[in-house]
């Protein structure tokens, strides 16, 4: 049980900040939509025309027109997209935070020495006040405890079970459901456009490899996120196995994004969508390529559909690390596109209609 | 100049196992071939008949095939080499290591308070034999010196130039035209097969990335090696920059390649290429899956064409971590397919005809 992980490898965001209370008023952003060009047929269909939109097709067409001078050959066309908050829902948890939380009574039932031990005597409790105030090396635990010791085909088997009953308090629909539709037209458009498209998440990547695949037509090599070692050994029958464990290679987060797209990818990406602080730096090292470089970021300004945090009406962002006032001056400053989910997206999920 | 590199991070065989005296006497290996199937027109052509040609195209029908009990679905498709020895030559000494003493000079020539300080002296005298006893500290010393504290740009454009100039000894011809030209119509073929191929080598992933497209046809993101860790900042001009770090994120080798293979890949290959005992667990992983498995371990024994080394002739391997005569009676034992340079090669290099 003892962990590798340090105070400062683990955001506290990862578990604490998304317990917060969240701002739900919002008001309209300013309308600055520039004529749109109409689109090709039905791609992007659950966008709105607008500017962002339009980024998308003026981008696409830039680097795959061979006419253009920034025409970019389609074996290096890559582009990269954050997760939660980018392709689908963040709050109130984290998904994998929500897992990690509910993994504990299945972790306590096989070693039952854990229930009156902390922090997962606080956990079965359920008493979310006690939840958020468990300390880091607490929270450290409990990550342990449910990501790492077992091999990792026991791992996808569990994430795979969950996910296929887990449901989210508001919608009470399985997870997987709560993909931001007019993302997936996102993906698919680059993808028939040559791009490879990858998710760099700072959740955990063998998490999101479980799914990414079905859910967003991603296949697991193509998932960079934050990654702890594995062991390799032998199992009882001495079949070769890889045990999950607690060391932490990869903190695909803020800085570690970029220096994650170095070691899985290789290569600067031409079009990058984030969300939050987190991908501030991931946004800047693909803007400072040359030639059109796609810089997206979503906002966060629909409490009727889905949510509002973040700068949208002003309001102080009550979380660490998600869009603050600081990162949409930036943006605007440096011309990266952002996305209002109430003004650009005419849907937000499949199952709206 | 610090190093982070532990002496179990970098095995001594990197630098020193391959200045040693190799057995260059060999001798013919039992023939057992079995019939071969008559290949597809001019696929694999640099093959002679025989089970380890025949092994391959049974593993691509049993895959491939739609009515096969062993079918697999093309995105599930992934193929991985190790490089040193088994898709180039990889002696006298490994191209890597060529390139880190040859670069010492330009080292030194930035920072001229290094010419009188080991190992950095050493390596400029050009003697071999003192070159041969350096401490591994002192070698860490070089490997830090020539691959690090650089952008990632800087190290591409260092790589990519010298390897427009340098030659090896024995063929005088640029170490990237010594490529085995039956592996690259192996690889060819597998792709045509919808096979992903991977580069997975116990050399430096970011050193490897800058030649695989061009001469494999591979892309930097399906390269897996030995990585070090880049640090995320800022440039003169305030240019986002990724500078290559001393410490080691993995050490792909050994048990390091699963452990890597699912890091970067994060599923099970359904074919391996190797040649050493550095890629044995490689091998043993890939076979430990399901269905149909290729495991493929090239044999050095063609010392007139090539090199003879290993337990070709009985002769005792001289170097550590190659093809010894345990890790051959371990590939007999379960089956995997050795590939005898001598027997199963009509040519080595595309240059011979």
């Amino acid at each position: 049980m003892k962990s590798h992980l340090s105070r400062s490898d683990i955001s506290r965001r990862v578990l604490l900040s998304a317990m917060g209370v969240l701002p739900t008023a919002y008001a309209l952003l300013d309308a600055t939509s520039a004529p749109a060009q109409t689109p090709a047929s039905g791609q992007l269909s659950s966008w709105n025309d607008g500017p962002a939109k339009q980024a998308i097709f003026d981008f696409v067409r830039a680097t795959t027109d061979r006419s253009s001078p920034h025409y970019v050959v389609p074996e290096e066309r890559i582009a990269v997209f954050d997760q939660d908050g980018t392709l689908w829902v963040e709050h109130p948890l984290y998904t994998q935070v929500v897992y990690c939380l509910e993994r504990v009574p299945a972790v306590v039932a096989k070693k039952p020495e854990l229930k009156t031990v902390e922090p997962f005597k606080t956990v079965l409790s359920g008493n979310r006040e006690a939840m958020a105030k468990l300390s880091m090396p607490d929270l450290e635990k409990i990550l342990v405890a449910t990501l790492t010791g077992m091999t990792v085909e026991e791992f996808n088997a569990e994430v795979k079970n969950w996910m296929q009953t887990a449901r989210h308090p508001r919608w009470n629909r399985p997870y997987t459901e709560l993909i931001y539709q007019p993302m997936l037209e996102a993906l698919n458009y680059l993808r028939d456009n040559a791009y490879k498209t990858y998710i760099v998440t700072g959740g955990g990547q063998d998490f999101v490899r479980v799914y990414a695949q079905k859910v967003y037509g991603i296949p697991p090599e193509q998932v960079v996120g934050t990654a702890g070692a594995t062991k390799y050994g032998y199992g009882k029958n001495g079949e070769p196995i890889l045990i999950k464990d607690p060391k932490l290679l990869l903190n695909d987060d803020k800085a570690g994004k970029p220096e994650g797209i170095h070691l899985m990818i290789g290569r600067r990406p031409h079009a990058a969508f984030g969300n939050s602080t987190g991908d501030r730096q991931m946004l800047e090292y693909t803007a400072a390529g040359d030639g059109a470089r796609l810089k997206m970021i979503v906002l966060h300004d629909d409490a009727q559909r889905e949510y509002a945090y973040g700068p949208a009406n002003g309001l102080p962002d009550t979380r660490v690390g998600t869009f603050t006032q600081a990162l949409y001056d930036e943006a605007k400053q440096k011309g990266w596109t952002v996305i209002s989910m109430k003004n650009d997206w005419r849907r937000i999920f499949a199952f709206e209609e």
